[in-house]
């Protein structure tokens, strides 16, 4: 199986870096749009098989592709990656002092189609944080490539979120226990 | 306030970094046995006031200590590190399928005394390991120095931790946020 990782976002892959198997990183551009009526966990889901199906032509013989997509969802609303450092505090601010679903849709292809398909979900709690607090995590790490305008890797993950539910690295983008397992059952396949 | 972290561990040091507060970071030698009749986060709140004890003579005006200490309990019993790579595969086949908590205690101390003495739990589940995937694991990443033989931050919390409910960092042996928390409350005071 020649595993191919179709994200460009670094904490991915570090994180199947982690899982020592052998693959190979490349980016894909996908467009992100989805249909308005999909809730939480669809989403990513969808945009992941999105990504997928953008790649699907480029696929050989043994392939495997693995493509991820993840939203914060607060209050049945998604919030994307703030525009900028304005719309990065006003996020912040809507997550201050509530818990929040961190989903994250994986997808598996090969040249025969979607072999596996799932998404994972974790609650991430988070303090009341001061305005100041919000305004210098902003300046100084520009979240702006991040769902939800924070990285749970970074200062503000260090001091904000006070409790988790589920996985901690699917917060930070890639549900490595569920791919680990998913290779598991396509391996015996 | 000149803030003194006292533990060798290099995931302490790096989460205490992190916080983006200026600190030294020092070894403490100190004994760390423990009243047999202490329980579960008991333990650790214990060890490191004895940590903080062991370095008191050495503080000055103006300093904080800070010291913590981490254990992993499961069913009533402490597992503390692994004597040997066959202690530390027998520790994960007992975690294996199971949810655990771990407890980090943490102290600060000045020179007046003790100001804060706190702990912090999370529940971590693991899955049902293989034996291949324990001594993999124990063989590659020798996790002799870890209490409970494992590291969430390794290859074996990438893909035996399916869930977690606490703090991450907690669970890495520091809970930062807590910290955060208590160096505010101090600055304030």
């Amino acid at each position: 199986m020649n595993i191919i990782l179709g994200s460009q976002s670094p904490r991915r892959r570090e994180l199947m870096a982690g899982l020592d198997v052998p693959f190979t990183a490349i980016n894909i551009h996908a467009d992100e749009s989805y249909p308005q009526d999909l809730q939480g966990g669809d989403i990513p889901m969808y945009i992941a098989r999105e990504k997928a199906h953008a790649y699907a032509k480029q696929l050989g013989e043994g392939d495997l592709l693995i493509t991820a997509d993840t939203i914060v969802w607060l209050d049945g609303q998604v919030l994307g990656k703030p525009q900028d450092e304005q719309e990065a505090c006003h996020m912040l601010r809507m997550l201050s002092g509530k818990t929040h679903q961190v989903y994250t849709g994986v997808c598996m292809m090969t040249q025969k189609g979607i072999v596996e398909n799932f998404v994972d979900r974790t609650d991430v709690t988070f303090k009341e944080l001061t305005d100041d607090e919000i305004t210098s995590y902003v300046q100084k790490y520009k979240p702006l490539d991040k769902a939800g305008a924070y990285g749970v890797q970074e200062w503000i993950g260090y001091v904000a979120v006070t409790r988790l539910q589920g996985s901690y690295f699917n917060v930070m983008g890639f549900p490595v226990d569920r791919v680990y397992e998913a290779l598991k059952r396509l391996k015996q396949a």
